[in-house]
């Protein structure tokens, strides 16, 4: 797990969602992360992921689970993941400002 | 600024060194930086670097003078620069332990 691999996976507004999705601890399934995508974008953006080290999958019955690999991501680069989630959490709630905001002010 | 471009453009061991010599808040011409590439390829870099909004540049003469935009980067991502210079280090001092181990211990 090196470092350049790891910003790259995580500089895609997918594949920082996907990584918000499992910040909890949860497995989730392809099915399960509901994206409006093809299958085959999404496996990519899993593969990419997965090849980076942010991510591992292992095979449920005919399924493929998904986690975040938070504990390796935390020993291995202090404090990144967590200023990644908080700057993802932020930029949504900025976009989600921006689209409730009337367009004329009163 | 958003993220998805700024940790695209930070993820990429060249414009990582470029980010670590510039986080002292120093001001460097493309020539102080003394890698061994092309100008070109440089130039590149930092072009990526500057439409991310990672740094900025001014002429002053002849030259182009690129300082990191460390105040914008901590405001809009508090702890996100800070985290990534610390794994670039970490990893940087890794490398250059592997280079110094002797090949075989007694």
């Amino acid at each position: 797990m090196t470092l350049a691999p790891v910003l790259a996976a995580l500089s895609d507004p997918v594949r920082l969602k996907i990584v918000r999705m499992l910040a909890d601890g949860c497995e989730l399934s392809c099915g399960a992360f509901g994206f409006p995508l093809a299958k085959s974008t999404l496996t990519h953006h899993l593969k990419v992921l997965r090849d980076a080290g942010v991510v591992s999958q292992r095979a449920v019955g005919t399924s493929r689970m998904t986690c975040l690999r938070k504990k390796d991501l935390d020993a291995r680069f202090p404090g990144l993941l967590d200023s990644v989630l908080i700057a993802a959490a932020v930029a949504e709630g900025r976009r989600y400002a921006q689209k409730r905001k009337p367009a004329t002010l009163h």
